[in-house]
């Protein structure tokens, strides 16, 4: 069967392939040391305690957890979202609250909703490289926004705005991915403020906001929002695990409907079981402990990172400092080629991610992206030595 | 906040809201007999063994099953799954499978791949309502395909081909939802010819074939397909469970990259949780067993409705005879308005859905769906006795 036997949608063109994927092959294979993916630590998944609220959930709401759902999702889990919300800085009731297949879903709900062919999305630059894979899906045009280390520059924003006419502004407004970066709140204030004037969409995406190892807590930009204009995103994928698969958004009220419909067309509902089971995991742990330890760990696996890199790596390479998340962000010489430098690398048994595929439009090699949140600090140390060998 | 300060895309105008939906929120009380909804019977489902599979994951898994996990989906369950696909008429590889969030993803993947806007999809007429809002989110055009109480007439397509240049045809041969009838074995193997002879792609939805109640196993389409234009979907909501949402598509070679690049965009992956428990529960319990108790009491639901529907209608109702699944037809006398009737059935406490959601193009408004699988006996007779005083 060659290819061409279908005759494929016209977004199938303008996908671009992941290096990304073919890289976490490579680095599945238990002797490398790898900086590349995007992986929590497993060692601090909650196993124990999941199976206990499994275990409740089947023991005593068996056949609900296992039947057909509401497409909004679990009622008491969107309520306790609710009250996490207001904690987070702004208001919402559970009726606000759309549960989704992780927060990956919620891109892609936000791509339908808005999207015609030739929309112009504003991101970050870099941004997440599955944001751009779920937008690049409807078609979007991507415009950077220039951004420096307090994340984007607000007031580049009326101008682009101008001459783009973005449909929404798609930030990652702490730790982002992949820079590791913090909006400053002067900015997210402005941000809002901007939005409101000139009739911006902003989708606000936040999964690594309860992931803050130092420094101080700013509230999301949501909280500024006086006019309605921010749809917020989370996940339960960094705060109890990924493999569950719970996301979800705090939408404005004329776009829940909307948005509804189209989870409904996408897959109906999100697991009705794992809902429950994160549901009983919630309230039935004390979460501040539980995320404390997740904290302390990255808090700590940063530092070894930062720390080795410092001693290690030649003159010419720069990178950015981190309050919390999971990543951090090189930039190397002008010179350097960081797909060329990760080919050397994996012989070497050692991986990240070249920072290519991270910018929506074509941009410098020389960047490459560091996970440390699922590697011990002594593979932490190892992998720095191995790399920093090669760049020498 | 009006609905106007957001500039939604153009796909959000052709979304027809669902009327069923709206339906289900009054059969929710439980003293409404409903025979709205498609849910499978819950006291069915394998609570226990799902317990123990939840169990054993997490004790010998805990990290990788709360990880993130392959976008193909968990290995060993697709490896299942290509048995048991060699158990149903043809011949895959895991390598072929890919695991959805239901078979509802599958739609939509199938949708992303294949439609632009103003693209024809040829469909049984009445189809799956929402299969029907799940391709409108791609701006489809349906061209219904004529059918007969042995399922769409193959005969037809090569006008409807040579006049519409259908992207593809969406057809469910078993068991329809909503008509419950069934493509008979020569249509198949005609199908099949046909899409080879006109470069036709068939998306063949089976949901519902292994829960025939009654008459002779047919192969599916996929069976017949040498030409490699068959692309079949399946899943456990009606085997195992709905809420777990799991269902999988078995995919041309050439189309499976492209729909994992799309899964990918859409929600990185499927529960791993999920999968695993799954997959654990098919590998220890005895499938046969397990399904023969679903298959029994949708046979003797069905029995009990068909005779009571007998017994209690007036002349001029007619409704087919399914051998399998959870769903009859009811076709009223042409002055019929089931929309009507409805409304009055609901103050009488039974409920139905009305059959004009189902077809893609405007039809006549006296049909109705009646769903047997989610109800006792006893109260299948009692409502039959209710909607039939209604019908006089």
């Amino acid at each position: 069967m060659s290819e061409s036997a279908f005759n494929l949608s016209r977004r199938m063109a303008g996908l671009r392939p992941s290096t990304i994927r073919e890289i976490l092959k490579v680095t599945a294979q238990p002797e490398v040391i790898s900086f590349a993916g995007g992986l929590p630590a497993p060692e601090l998944f909650p196993v124990a305690e999941v199976k206990a609220a499994s275990d409740l959930v089947l023991t005593n709401n068996g056949a609900a957890a296992l039947q057909y759902s509401e497409s909004e999702g679990y009622r008491p889990l969107r309520e306790w979202i609710a009250t996490e919300v207001g904690l987070r800085g702004f208001k919402a009731s559970a009726d606000d609250i759309l549960v989704t297949n992780g927060s990956q879903q919620g891109l892609d709900l936000m791509g339908k909703l808005f999207l015609n062919p030739g929309d112009v999305v504003l991101t970050e630059n870099p941004t997440y490289l599955a944001a751009i894979q779920a937008f690049q899906t409807f078609e979007a045009k991507f415009v950077p926004v220039p951004t420096d280390t307090d994340g984007l520059i607000p007031e580049a924003l009326p101008e682009l705005i101008r001459l783009h006419k973005p449909k929404f502004l798609y930030t990652i407004p702490n730790f982002q991915n992949p820079t590791g970066l913090t909006l400053s709140a002067p900015r997210r204030a402005a941000l809002a403020r901007i939005a409101a004037e000139h009739g911006l969409t902003i989708l606000e995406d936040d999964p690594y906001g309860k992931l803050r190892y130092r420094g101080v807590e700013i509230p999301p930009v949501k909280h500024w929002d006086t006019a309605g204009r921010v749809i917020y995103a989370s996940t339960f994928s960094k705060t109890i695990a990924p493999g569950l698969r719970i996301g979800w958004m705090v939408l404005p009220a004329s776009l829940f409907h909307p948005t509804l419909i189209l989870k409904q067309a996408s897959d109906l509902h999100t697991s009705s079981f794992d809902q429950r089971v994160a549901h009983i995991f919630l309230t039935q742990n004390n979460q501040t402990i539980h995320l404390e330890k997740i904290r302390r760990a990255y808090g700590e696996r940063y530092e070894i990172l930062d720390a080795t890199l410092r001693t290690e790596m030649p003159a010419g390479f720069t990178w950015t400092k981190p309050e919390g998340g999971m990543f951090l962000w090189v930039t190397g010489p002008e010179k350097l080629d960081a797909m060329e430098l990760l080919q050397r690398a994996i012989v070497q048994k050692v991986a990240f991610v070249p920072g290519r595929d991270f910018f929506p439009a074509d941009a410098g090699k020389n960047y490459f992206r560091l996970n440390y949140s699922n590697s011990t600090p002594e593979r932490i140390r190892e992998g720095v030595r191995r790399l920093a060998a090669l760049c020498r």
